[in-house]
């Protein structure tokens, strides 16, 4: 239930003196082979933290064979010493494990624009390398939350085969890619290559289409790394399954977890022209505050529906849209049509269906709810 | 100080029972002439409501002598039996009147999906033909008013003319355009197509970048009529000039009374290369729900500025960017500069400057923090 699960790999996790609390808030995860092909996909936000500044030089050529995170401090703006910070980490991570520096990925998480500080992070990175066992994910999995109320892992088990994730992040939660931390571990025997175009499809109908507050982050980071240790190769087919699987199952706790929220929003758009069009007109719904307001307050107003879908370029007739909420179609042909006062929002699950009759294509995007509790830990989170 | 200060109209506001509350709910402006001319803005929500259809046929020639405005129901999605209450709603008009139903533009405003009493509107027309007078601007912005906790109202003076206006809106406040109802009236003599330009001209400038919660409305209509009964022709540059100072005076009374809003932010976007890069910059930071939960919770989080920036196709270098909140300059070259502890946001206007260095254009989007009473108004509106 872990990364630690598959074969190859240890962790563990730390407290290196960043969070106030006193908490765990390093965590290091290390591949020991025989293989160390990996694949990673970055935030797609133009403003990058310095650890993905680093990190995306580091996997260039597919091989990773350590990813060290740190919470309490996400290392972004932070100028030439915060890169320098996240260099000397990498550099005492090599040095701990007798490998070298450019096959480390670092991950950073917190505040943006504050300046981590380097001796307690090299410290720790220290700490980390003697405490490192093959039971250690649990501990990497909970040095790595921030405002996450719990900590998240996954296991998928193939045929002789597994893949553990472990993944973190309840703020800043929007696609393009992940806007959180997540590491994937397997004993599989999957080349890089093979492992990345794995992940893009994997990550592109989960991870992609999670969007809590339309906020994208600095400092997303998705790792796998593939052991090889089970000696054994799955198909292509069944390994993006199984690594589809184990996104899908991570995103939906990061959905659950989302800061403040009381709701878990799935926006299913129907019958569009294209694939892109239901994704554009998923994703606008659930970036309408109004809406999101609405669902909190156990309100089925389709009317905000409607009004999202129609800021969107997607194929459609203004006249004949269909719009269902928790299966009860509320409106037909932009009409209203069976009774709002039908449809019970008091389960945290809500559904939103919306049918475009333009097409054959389908997609889901995941949102939460606006309520007070987020606003009010966003008001006061660096405070 | 109000629509009925030019020369030329009259207006007046009454109950006709569409609020539950038993308050003003339905306004009529009309123009005496004698020249009839006009220009109109409405919202690009392609979710459009029947009011704003039928007014797109009226305004076609230029012409429009009536402007009949509802609260209480925005009858947008509510079928062929909308549009015909809109229809009967115009008729009415033009029948106490005198005139044709093609000169009477519709606006509706409220919750959409719900349909309004059509013959509640065809009595309280009647009663609104009764009452009209040269005193009666006041009474028409009242009437207006949904969730607004103030009637908005504007005059500005020319040399021997003028512009009044006045404005509703308070939630579901995002451009392209407004967001709101406008009816502007002005005495000077101003044909169709210079009225138009100037219209344009002055919107692109003011409501167009006026997103108080990113939510784009499916009712919005901007109006003015042209008298001439000052029989006075101001150039078009002393008309537009005018014309801006009235729509900039109304956004700021939107911005100010915007639903729940403790604080109205005003980003400004330096040395941008083009006008639409500075202002896709502003409205991204506009957008970000933790910015402006943070500047809700008087924190200068100048992080969550550059992640919005980010995530734009403006063009700018990430690793040079400078951002000052109420003239401190807190982030200077990406990286951290003065101490954020001397930005002081206890006041209810901000300041957001963001610096792209790269070229000469600037915009300025305005927007408002996200609070407790965002999320509480909007969750039990329509319950």
């Amino acid at each position: 239930m872990s990364v630690t699960h598959p074969a190859g790999f240890v962790a563990t996790g730390v407290s290196a003196g960043l969070k106030s609390s006193g908490g765990k808030d390093l965590a290091l995860v290390v591949n020991q082979g025989p293989a160390f092909d990996s694949a990673t996909v970055f935030t797609a936000n133009r403003c990058k933290a310095n650890p993905v500044l680093w990190s995306q030089e580091v996997v260039k050529d597919g091989v990773v064979k350590a990813v060290v995170l740190n919470s309490g401090g996400a290392n972004c703006y932070t100028g030439a010493e915060g890169f320098q910070t996240t260099h000397a980490v990498a550099e005492q991570v090599a040095s701990g494990l007798g490998i070298g520096a450019i096959d480390v990925v670092v991950c950073s998480t917190g505040l943006i624009g504050l300046a981590n500080p380097r001796q307690n992070l090299l410290d720790g990175v220290d700490a980390c390398v003697a405490a490192l066992s093959a039971d250690g994910g649990a501990d990497a999995a909970q040095a790595i939350m921030t405002t996450d109320t719990v900590a998240k892992q996954v296991l998928v088990e193939g045929a002789g085969w597994s893949i553990g994730g472990m993944a973190k992040g309840a703020g800043m939660l929007a696609p393009q890619l992940a806007t959180m931390l997540v590491v994937i571990t397997t004993d599989a025997v999957v080349p890089a290559a093979e492992l990345d175009a794995a992940l893009r499809a994997a990550t592109r109908v989960t991870f992609d289409r999670l969007d809590s507050d339309g906020c994208m982050s600095t400092n997303d980071t998705v790792t796998v790394m593939a052991s090889g240790a089970s000696g054994i190769t799955p198909t292509a087919a069944d390994f993006t399954h199984a690594l589809t699987q184990v996104c899908t199952d991570l995103a939906m706790q990061l959905l659950k977890d989302a800061e403040g929220a009381d709701h878990e929003i799935a926006i299913t758009v129907l019958n569009a022209a294209s694939e892109d069009d239901a994704v554009e007109v998923g994703r606008s719904v659930a970036r309408s505050n109004l809406f999101k307001a609405a669902v909190f307050g156990k309100d089925p107003n389709w009317g905000r529906v409607l009004a999202s879908v129609g800021t969107t370029a997607a194929a459609f007739d203004p006249a004949d849209l269909d719009v269902a909420m928790n299966g009860v179609w509320v409106c037909r042909k932009s009409t209203p049509d069976a009774d709002p006062a039908g449809v019970d929002l008091t389960a945290r699950e809500v559904s939103v269906t919306i049918d475009l009759k333009a097409g054959t294509e389908r997609a889901t995007v995941w949102t939460n709810d606006l309520t007070h509790a987020y606003v009010h830990e966003n008001s006061a989170y660096s405070s």
